[in-house]
C-alpha cells in the first residue's frame, strides 16, 4: 500500500533559510496540504542558491519522487536563479514566455514593467504557468517539478491553483494523544500495541510543558478502523498509567 | 576563501516533521550558532524514520560535508532508530555504553532503569558520549557525526556541551536592511552592487507586512570592511527611492 501513495520531495532554495536568518514556514503548510492531496512527503532539501546544487538535486528527487515542489528563487534580483537552474536540470532554454510577459504587463504597466520584472517571465520552454493571484508573477511546472515562490503567502495560493492537478493516493489519516508519562515507562506497551498494528505507524513524541515531561502519540495509517483501534489501545494504556491524557484534534 | 569554510549538513529524522504535526525550530537556531563558530551550514534534509534512508543519507552527507549533525531518534520507544542506523552507516556494532549506562541509573535509579531506557545507552563502539543536562540520556558523536536529540532544549544544550570541539574557520558577518520598495525596482542598482563586491552575498527577499510589499537586502561576508561598504551602498540606493528604510540587527 505505501509503495503505491503517491510522494513527493521540497527542495526549499534558499541561503536565507540556511542562514537561520528566515524561519522556514513553508514546509509544514505543504506537508499538511499534501496530505489532503493524499501525497506522502517523504523528503526535504534546504540548498543554498548556488545553481550547479540547484540541478543536481532537482535532477536525484525528480527520478527519485513522485512531485517535486521547489519554492524560492523566481524573482527579479541577481540572487533568484531558479528558473535558470531548472532549465539546465532539464537540458532546455529559457524562453520569454508571452503568457508571463502580458501577465506582468497587465500587473506592472508598460512603462514600469523594467528588464529585471521582465525576467520573471523568463521561464523554461514548454513549460506550464501556475498562476500568482497575490503578486502577478508565475510560478510554473516542468514535468514533475513545480517551481513555487518562497513568500509563504504566494507559494500557498500558488498551490493552491495546482493542486487538482495532482494524482494522490490515499490520504493519511491520524489520531493523537498526548499524556504526562514518559516514554521510558510506556515504550514496551507502545512496542507490542505497534506490533498488533503492522498497517499503522505509531510515533511517540516527548515534550516539556510548565517544566513536566509529557509524550504525544500519533497513530497514522490510510485504514481508518486500524487507526481507531490502535489508537483506543494506546489510549486505555495510557489511562492505566494516568489519567493526565488530552486527545488532540490534528489533521496529520 | 569559501572552500576553506568548515561545511555543515543537518540530517532531521523525524515523521513529525514531513507530517507537517511539527514545525521545525531546530534548523535555525544550529545555523546560527554553526555560524556563531565559524562553520556554514550548507544544507539540510529532513528524512522520515526509515533505517536505510538514515543510512545513505548520513553516509553520503559525512563524505560531503565537514560535520553532520543530526536531530531526533534517540530515545527509548519503537521509533528510535537513530542509533542503530548510524552504527549500520558505519559498520560498527551498537553496545551497551557503560558510561551512559551509569548516568542514565543515576537518573532513573536502579529500579525504574528498564530495559526500554537502557536501550537509550546502546551506543555505537567508540563513539564519544554528548552530555545531555536535561534529561540526562546522552547523544553522541562518530567522528564528523554527531547525533543529537530531537527536543529542541535538549538539542541546544547537547549542541552547546560539544561546539568547543569543532573546528571553525572565519566566522560569516552579516548587515541587513530593509525597505517599502520592491524587487522589480532595485534589481538592477543592486546588481551592479554585488558585481562591484564579490566578496559580498547580497541576498534580495521580498516580504508582506500590513499588506505591503517590502524587500530585505542582508549582506554576508566574512571580510567586514567590504561588508560594510556594501552595505552602505546599498542603503544609499535605497535612501534615493524611499524614505522608509530599516536598518536591522541580526546576527547571521
Amino acid at each position: 500500500m505505501q509503495a503505491k501513495t503517491p510522494t513527493a520531495c521540497i527542495v526549499v532554495i534558499g541561503n536565507e533559510i540556511l542562514s537561520g536568518r528566515t524561519q522556514d514556514k513553508n514546509v509544514a503548510w505543504l506537508a499538511k496540504s499534501l496530505n489532503e492531496t493524499g501525497v506522502r512527503l517523504s523528503e526535504v532539501r534546504i540548498i543554498p542558491d548556488v545553481k550547479q546544487t540547484i540541478i543536481d538535486t532537482v535532477n536525484l528527487c525528480r527520478k527519485t519522487f513522485t512531485y517535486v515542489f521547489t519554492t524560492g528563487g523566481i524573482g527579479p534580483t541577481h540572487d533568484d536563479i531558479t528558473s535558470d537552474a531548472i532549465a539546465c536540470a532539464f537540458g532546455i532554454e529559457l524562453e520569454l514566455n508571452k503568457e508571463a510577459a502580458a501577465i506582468l504587463e497587465n500587473q506592472y504597466g508598460k512603462e514600469k514593467l523594467n528588464a529585471a520584472r521582465l525576467k520573471m517571465a523568463e521561464i523554461p520552454v514548454g513549460a506550464t504557468l501556475i498562476a500568482n493571484p497575490v503578486s502577478a508573477a508565475p510560478g510554473f511546472s516542468v514535468e514533475n517539478v513545480y517551481v513555487m515562490a518562497g513568500v509563504p503567502g504566494i507559494m500557498q495560493a500558488m498551490f493552491d491553483n495546482i493542486k487538482h492537478t495532482l494524482t494522490g493516493g490515499a490520504k493519511m489519516l491520524s489520531r493523537t494523544i498526548s499524556a504526562f508519562t514518559t516514554e521510558g515507562v510506556i515504550a514496551d506497551k507502545l512496542t507490542a500495541i505497534q506490533n498488533n498494528y503492522p498497517e499503522v505507524e505509531i510515533g511517540s513524541y516527548p515534550f516539556i510543558r510548565n517544566q513536566r515531561l509529557g509524550t504525544c502519540l500519533v497513530s497514522r495509517s490510510t485504514d481508518e478502523t486500524k487507526l481507531v483501534s490502535a489508537h483506543e489501545n494506546i489510549r486505555s494504556m495510557l489511562l492505566a498509567i494516568t489519567q493526565e491524557v488530552t486527545e488532540e484534534d490534528l489533521a496529520a
